[in-house]
């Protein structure tokens, strides 16, 4: 029997959770003190539903910091190794949060909505009390708050016949990891072509939740013909593409170099960010260990925790996430690994949670 | 259908999660990035098995934060109200964190368990993250980190009988908040007379994975005459006991002021903490809200948001949690009320979701 979920204000429903369960959501998880949905028809379904057609992703828990004043840029970039000295105000940056030993504490989207004035849209941690914590240690004169926002994505192959619909011809103009300001009944939402899947899709930043819900409403209506239905983050998608989970596959005893995240680890002389000396350092000598995608051939697995991967009497590292994927006819999963001990696309038998599993590494995303 | 929780490494298994799940546990919340047991029969059967019986419970998510080295007195009394500076080191400390304009961030236990070193037994949010912010923002000399202990506590009224058949007669002289170190299978756990129930009960910092679950395994045989179960803090028992629940009753937009924990804010001109001088002029001018019991004529009622309360036009507060409690015969609420509108133990009749309800105001916790 699966345990239910216990629902309560601390942890916190979204303006779409009514909708949501209306519609059959049937897994939940928390994420930021917030519901986020898992499953609808059940992870396979959904998956195969999100390679083919359009979703409508309640992913309110992106909860954005909104960091703004006078010294709002100084901290932004105090607190990310990416560097954002050159940031536009139409672009989404990936920029992994550091503490002053280069360790990753989220790897959020920032963006500069206005000058001043940013979004730090937040994986699973918050960054909105180390951000309070620094900025009142050195003394500066930011806002730190969480406004009202509570993103929708809309994911999928036929995300942008979707959204021509209700938006205009005008948002297929868009860039990938650019973001612009779109009117529906008469507001003006914050939409950006982004989203945690590697099918193609736009996060509509809601800051408005009358309006949000009917937006929700007219996105699942307009898109009745193209299978348009709700959806939510796909653990198998995501790991076919590669996409990192913090919490899940790093988190804050890992660096970005070591999760393999070395195009967003800024060593421009002219910036400074925390944790930057020990970054350069790793960087020079190279990293001990790294992600790496492992195939294996299994028909099922869950990972609750990391779990420890022997190779023969060598613990070679640890496995943080995986599923069953149907389209690879195996289980894919996502490892931390001892550089020593990485031996890429060769046939392995290694020992995981006490099973003999014949297996393979490889660079991420997968591919067959 | 009520949705079931999705499990992942990101919301972390406890080392009981697997008893737990052997056991039945029903329903589950999540907690500082970990899981929660909420129900094992039910909130009504476990209430009333917990005030008769004992119950052991898997509160792993009662993180610690550890803080280590020559600056961390300075740093845990800076971030909270409460006065640390006499702290004994066996005794628990109530003290609420704050921010710079004298917020409530968390409500946890503060122990100082070595000379130099402090645990903060936190609520859920990331108190590693905030006071690691701080910590960095003013350079202090500290080491921040969240060890593997996780709490195991033992509530209800037999639950001194059980703790002297597992830990020894001595076990009952220690007085209420106290914490002293008593072994177990050669090794020596942390406890506290402590937990987060009324019924009385002791709470195991329990650090070693394998001796814990033995000691699990053990208090639930030695304590099979006495009914021992299985247990979890309980919505009904909390309630009733006017137990405050940190993002339920109180959030970032509250002062523990505004939340009663007036007994727990210190105007000692001889210490020195984050927001003091805010605390100190609302202490002067008294606050205009504050939380009260709420007891409804209603027999049933689930909260998963703050609630406007409506007197007529006015809203004069939220209801922020609530239960059916059977030994009331109606539902019980805590609420954040104005202060103009505060009219203690006078039959009122008050809007709340759209319903008019009979209503009264009362001081917590309830008493009958």
């Amino acid at each position: 029997m699966n345990p239910i979920i216990a629902k309560s204000a601390r942890v916190r429903s979204t303006p779409f959770t009514q909708r949501i369960e209306e519609y059959g959501v049937q897994a939940y998880t928390v994420y930021n003190h917030m519901l986020l949905p898992a499953s609808f028809h059940g992870v396979v379904d959904d998956c195969n539903h999100l390679k083919n057609h359009v979703q409508i992703w309640d992913v309110s828990v992106e909860r954005q910091v909104q960091i703004e004043g006078p010294d709002a840029d100084y901290l932004t970039q105090l607190i990310t190794c990416r560097d954002l000295s050159q940031a536009k105000d139409h672009i989404c940056y990936y920029a992994p949060i550091v503490d002053d030993q280069g360790k990753i504490l989220n790897d959020p989207l920032v963006m500069k909505v206005k000058p001043n004035t940013w979004w730090v849209s937040i994986a699973d941690t918050d960054v909105l009390l180390y951000a309070k914590g620094i900025a009142i240690g050195k003394n500066l004169d930011v806002n730190i708050t969480e406004p009202n926002v509570n993103p929708l994505a809309v994911q999928g192959p036929k995300s942008f016949e979707l959204m021509k619909r209700v938006f205009g011809e005008e948002i297929l103009n868009l860039k990938f990891f650019n973001f612009k300001r779109y009117a529906f009944n008469n507001h003006e939402f914050l939409i950006a072509r982004s989203g945690w899947s590697k099918q193609g899709g736009f996060e509509i930043y809601v800051d408005h939740d009358e309006i949000g819900v009917q937006l929700y409403d007219q996105l699942l209506s307009e898109g009745k013909d193209l299978g348009a239905r709700p959806g939510c983050p796909n653990l198998i998608e995501r790991i076919e593409s590669g996409l990192l989970s913090y919490g899940n596959d790093m988190d804050m005893n890992d660096t970005p170099l070591e999760c393999g995240l070395d195009a967003f680890v800024s060593f421009n002389p002219d910036i400074d960010y925390l944790g930057k000396e020990v970054l350069e350092k790793q960087q020079q000598q190279g990293v001990s260990r790294s992600l790496v995608g492992m195939m294996m051939d299994l028909k099922e697995i869950s990972v609750t925790q990391h779990l420890p991967i022997m190779n023969g009497q060598n613990k070679i590292g640890t496995l943080r996430s995986a599923c069953y994927s149907p389209d690879f006819g195996k289980c894919l999963g996502i490892a931390m690994v001892d550089k020593t001990h990485q031996t890429l696309d060769q046939d392995l038998k290694l020992q995981i949670n006490g099973i003999e599993i014949s297996a393979k590494m490889t660079n991420l995303p997968f591919t067959k």
